[in-house]
């Protein structure tokens, strides 16, 4: 009987939800709102509903090893989703252990999305053989995932890799988490964003950018732009390069992987990024550093990747 | 038989030695200066001559079980001191080659001098029950150990942890590494030293440091005029804890530690550098990790922590 896990992402908008084979072939999709009531308990009396109904459409053709989950600010030591700021849940909710009284699985675990991601890149996509590496997510906001020796680094609270939120300037960009400077506030989809208002304001060129207000313009028109030639957006682009790679610089100083991927709207602008991400990093290493850290993009498709991710949390507790 | 192993701590103007039992206690000193021809085949003549030396003074009275190295630039897994730019030697020495040829124990391992406090901390210090914790080794420059999921953060290339040369600003002070504005500028000994100097010039407060060349300054000096008042070296060290917090709290943002170490010259000087970096670390902290992360002094004595450092990385690789 073919093997099989079932990946749930848990997103400020929406759920959603895979049966995933060994090989990240998705075999059934699913999906829900994620409630916006701040009382947990009906979200997750749904979110079981929705398990059990894909999994009795399977008429036990598959055997379903166990159920991940991926989320904001998910825990992955308590199997909590924890004061997530973009999730209308208030303080801590056990996730794991509601699941865990509902369904007889071996493996019921969670953790965050990024690292959730990064699991995902380790068994189905292009971290397959790398035993040390980082995975980046440029999204609405700025996530990661730190694998060391072949192992999720999850520190002794379970909330590691937050490399968002390392400072690039203490007296910079007003961020979400309540402090200013956050590397988010710059390299995110909003970030880049931020960054060609501040350029339209310190620069004279000419730009389409500038027909555009703060709340209409989007990561996409900025990219379209760049690739238009627009001076405006091809230096916003420079200039979010060269903060990352900053900041990834850093990151290789810490635990020094094999290779960095970034994920996420902002990765797809390929080599608009890619190639200033790289420039500067190296720029920014140490000697010993330098010229050894692959920079890639992820390898998992792109509307998938939350889904095989949460399921490859699954494989990796089986490994 | 009492088990003990041989710890060799090669230091950029002394090569010392010494013979530790499992629970710490150094059986037998030993030391020679590191030579400082660029060849480096005469140095490891005279270091296979001092280890000879030192066994035979114990005439099979002790089981050794190994030789731990700890040397700056050194690499764990190629057992080699790669350029190591407070060294002479040129180049790449291989150490652990050379040492396997002379003798026949099961262990003869390397590492850089920051893993090997690290791993003194583990096995003899403050750190015997964490599996997550950063040492800091603040002295003539600033080095990191790493320890994820209890064990040593090695990287992809042998060469993690190097939290000295993350940058605190990309515009600033002159670092021997070749870049500017590296941690170790602003925390060193010499860093601290910088501060004052950058403050004198900032400054109207009088202090008895104006009467002080750069050259005849020392670290000790400072804390010796903090403590007695003075306004200048109270704020260098309250400067010096603001960059020092600063980039813990980036370090905790990545592998989330119990626990931070501070070792060496600088952290002698207690609570004057202690407290501001527990302070500012945790304003610079995301909210996740704030109040969770202790800031310790090493466990490990000043005069005997290099050679029990690397004495314990032969326990470590036989655990």
């Amino acid at each position: 009987m073919k093997k099989a896990a079932i990946g749930i992402d848990i997103g400020g908008t929406n759920t959603i939800l895979g049966v995933v084979d060994m090989d990240g072939n998705i075999l059934k999709r699913n999906s829900m709102p994620t409630k916006t009531e701040s009382d947990y308990h009906s979200y997750m009396d749904s979110l079981v509903e929705l398990i059990n109904d894909t999994i009795s459409s399977f008429e036990d053709a598959v055997d379903i090893r166990g159920i991940g989950v991926g989320a904001p600010n998910g825990n992955y030591y308590n199997g909590t989703i924890e004061f997530a700021p973009n999730l209308n849940f208030q303080g801590v909710v056990p996730v794991v252990d509601f699941l865990k009284e509902k369904f007889d699985f071996e493996i019921i675990v969670l953790t965050n999305d990024a690292n959730a991601a990064a699991i995902g890149e380790m068994i189905y996509g292009g971290a397959k053989e790398m035993r040390d590496f980082i995975m980046i997510t440029l999204g609405t906001g700025v996530g990661s995932g730190i694998v060391v020796n072949g192992e999720m680094v999850y520190g002794h609270d379970g909330f590691a890799g937050e490399i968002g939120h390392t400072i690039v300037d203490p007296n910079g960009r007003e961020c979400g988490c309540g402090r200013r400077g956050c590397l988010e506030t710059y390299t995110s989809a909003p970030g880049i964003k931020r960054t060609v208002f501040e350029l339209l304001s310190e620069m004279n060129e000419s730009s389409i950018l500038r027909t555009v207000s703060f709340e209409d313009l989007s990561a996409k028109m900025i990219d379209k732009a760049a690739r238009d030639g627009d001076v405006i957006a091809k230096e916003a682009f420079d200039y979010t390069g060269d903060i990352l790679g900053l900041k990834l610089a850093d990151a290789v100083a810490h635990t020094s992987p094999e290779a960095i991927f970034l994920f996420g709207g902002l990765a797809q602008a390929g080599e608009l990024i890619f190639e200033p991400v790289v420039h500067y990093m190296e720029e920014h290493m140490l000697n010993i550093y330098k010229n050894k850290v692959k920079v890639l993009p992820s390898e998992l498709p792109p509307g998938d990747a939350a889904i095989l991710g949460s399921s490859a949390l699954v494989w990796k507790e089986l490994a």
